[in-house]
């Protein structure tokens, strides 16, 4: 899969005999990768983002939904990176690439000279062409999203305990949230769990154990990369939470008090219209910006969703110095079997960016990639979730408790930063022998939704 | 000092037999109110907040300063007084008085009826009249303000990080904070932590510890309210840590890349300026807008920075169903002492207040209020403050380490919360030993400043 021929062009030394590295994204895949090259005095590792921090993003949805804080589950990238003496960091945009001279550009005005350049920037989620629901329905990738969520779900209990009029406290008290994957799951779990626990004494006109929350996905099932009696299980236990769960659904408009869905398999059945104030987005996939700039500058091939195919040394064909990572790479397997895009097979990317890199500078034959599936975990609500460890057969199909333990577990290993993990473990021991959740903060200036009748009185 | 001729007229009974307290403001003065009439049957308490949360205010230069997250110094009101089945908690602004109907009438267009209110909305910092100066230099009173602040910090190291200009450079590493109060003075301590200790090894292009951190003081000494000798600890302490310190130093202008000062107790011996790309702004004191409505609608004259004289019974004289409460007062002890603008004093009147109504529900009669002055107390960095506990003399003045530990516990008890003061005290034991500030995220879409000479290379 490696071809010989490509080592030394793709790694060809700089000038002061040291080899340029430079990551553009840091996220598990650039920063596991900047964190490999950063002992090693044979290479200059630059790292370009365009935040000064390292995002957990498979606890976003915990920030979303008021169990943490922003804080908690990002660490500034130059702290993690502080004793890697190779290494720089640049608080920039990458906008262009010339493959030529082997030199990005950032939205600074400033340029990046590299050797090898790691593409890392992920993907974001896609409105399937219509991006006018993006304002009406925000999806969930930065910490900006995950406070506008958290805003719109406690501004929404707060207009229905103020709504007089039934139908209108009734649309304020429905939560829909789009797409069935694990975001979706766990988004929908939350909030059937801060309906029926966390706010359950803190209204006097509302109970909030009446709201609804749907969860609308296309396909005929949840989690539809598990096995299907896990699907099954995550359904059940989603109902079991007050969640009511539509497959087969699919979303056909939004607008600001409703969301229309067609029904059936074929999506031609018939449609159904559901009255609410709150959309959430967990649904699709679209290559960040700068993956396309990429694509674009390499003449490559995207997939629908933007993304770039590499080969087993996830490296572009034609560049084979230029390396895509996490989300934004199409990498196929040796067994023709693609990497999935999630968060432990791009940090194994990261480590094997690096590896490969070091290798070539000793004069090393690169392996190609092996992605070791250790299978996935989807937390659902208290004491509930679903795992699917694969190497462990049917024995590694769980649901309930042992799912729920597995995932704390994995989440607080894989959380970067000491404090934070202590944090993690403290907000959630709270929250779990409380049922609260401490950080339901709305921030940004209160922009009230306009009501019709007031009734204070 | 109370009349007993107003008692019948400013308790009046409602038609339900309830009596109905009204809070506007859920800081210190109108939460402990709350929450010391929420068990009490004979009332009705509905607490008004612009925001759905109660901020420890006292330490939100820490999150401004990188070291905690707003979620750790935050606790959503109806969490707090979720128990408390008399009360409810509305989110909304106050906008208006009718002091005739007794009813407040709120943003949403909602109304709501009172028999007595307490007006606690508290007061922000002042520009003396020059509110140009507040988007160059931002002052300090919500999260909002906090997460700019934190913002304005760290982008001013990275773009000095990348300025080669050396000139350019020294502006972006000079930061300048005005108004020698307990405010200004632990903002001005913590920057010169962050610049000699958090930051040391985080940049490759500038030595953090570089940085110039001015604190500038129109007075003569900073700490004012203190005793001269703890000024003269303080400056020393902040000197220590690399501040310099300017007092009898005015400003009189602000721009993009500078302040000016008059320098001189007179303010016109000369004038100085110093070039920096960030100020800081902690000085002046003015009431909020609904402190002002308030006087308007009563008819009442307030004093320069527009708060309310109330009497011995904290009520207005002409309207003694009103009480106004915390920062937006001038109360007046019998003495002839005011009570002072800050925290503890605030949670005393709010105390009072709720036992004043009660007494007077019972047909007791209201006791004027007692300010027990339990001294202050200023941190200042890492292991130094000062603090002056009246009630001990000369001994309840401290410096450094007692003056430290004393302001720790003081700030962990009076902090809502109880995940809350595990979640600050671990932060603060690991920033105590690693000298590391975990919060030092730059959120909201990152505006980078222009930068004119780029030098990545």
């Amino acid at each position: 899969m490696v071809d010989s021929q490509k080592t030394p062009e793709r790694y060809r030394d700089s000038g002061n005999g040291r080899y340029r590295v430079v990551i553009v994204g840091g996220g598990f895949a650039g920063l596991y990768a900047a964190r490999k090259l950063g002992k090693d005095r044979a290479v200059d590792v630059t790292l370009v983002d365009r935040r000064n921090y390292h995002l957990f993003q498979p606890l976003l949805y915990q920030v979303a939904t008021g169990a943490l804080s922003p804080g908690d589950i990002a660490q500034p990238l130059r702290a993690i990176l502080r004793r890697n003496e190779n290494t720089r960091v640049i608080l920039a945009e990458a906008v262009g690439l010339d493959p030529v001279a082997r030199r990005i550009s950032l939205n600074d005005g400033g340029t990046v000279d590299y050797d090898t350049l790691l593409v890392a920037t992920g993907a974001r989620h896609a409105y399937f062409g219509h991006d006018e629901w993006a304002t009406l329905a925000p999806g969930l990738k930065t910490i900006e999203d995950a406070t506008e969520i958290r805003r719109r779900i406690l501004i929404a209990y707060e207009a229905a305990e103020r709504e007089a009029d039934p139908v209108r406290r009734a649309e304020w008290m429905t939560f829909v949230v789009v797409g069935g994957g694990p975001t979706g799951v766990e988004l929908a779990g939350a909030l059937g769990e801060i309906s029926r626990d966390t706010m359950r004494r803190d209204f006097r006109s509302i109970r909030p154990a009446d709201a609804r929350v749907l969860l609308v996905e296309a396909l005929d099932r949840v989690l539809p990369t598990y096995p299907e009696n896990l699907s099954r299980s995550a359904r059940r236990q989603l109902e079991g939470l007050g969640v009511t769960v539509r497959t087969g659904a699919k979303v056909t408009a939004i607008d600001e008090d409703g969301i229309e869905v067609a029904i059936g398999s074929d999506g031609t059945d018939r449609t159904e219209r559901i009255p609410t104030r709150t959309v959430l987005w967990a649904a699709g996939v679209q290559a960040s910006s700068f993956g396309r700039k990429v694509a674009e500058a390499l003449g490559v091939e995207v997939d629908r969703s933007g993304r770039l195919p590499v080969g087993a040394d996830l490296a572009i064909a034609s560049h084979p110095e230029v390396m895509i990572l996490g989300d934004l790479a199409i990498a196929k397997l040796q067994g023709g079997k693609r990497v999935p895009g999630v968060a432990p097979a791009a940090l194994q990317e990261g480590n094997y960016a690096a590896d490969s890199i070091r290798r070539s500078v000793l004069g090393e034959m690169p392996e190609p990639f092996r992605y070791r599936d250790r299978g996935d975990v989807a937390v659902i609500g208290r004491l509930s979730g679903v795992a699917d460890i694969r190497w462990l057969g049917r024995f590694g199909q769980m649901s309930g408790l042992p799912a729920w333990g597995m995932w704390l577990g994995v989440h607080i290993v894989y959380l970067i930063g000491f404090a934070n993990r202590l944090v993690v473990i403290i907000r959630w021991a709270w929250s779990f022998l409380t049922h609260g959740r401490g950080t339901r903060l709305i921030t940004g200036e209160p922009h009230l939704p306009p009501i019709k009748r007031p009734k204070h009185l």
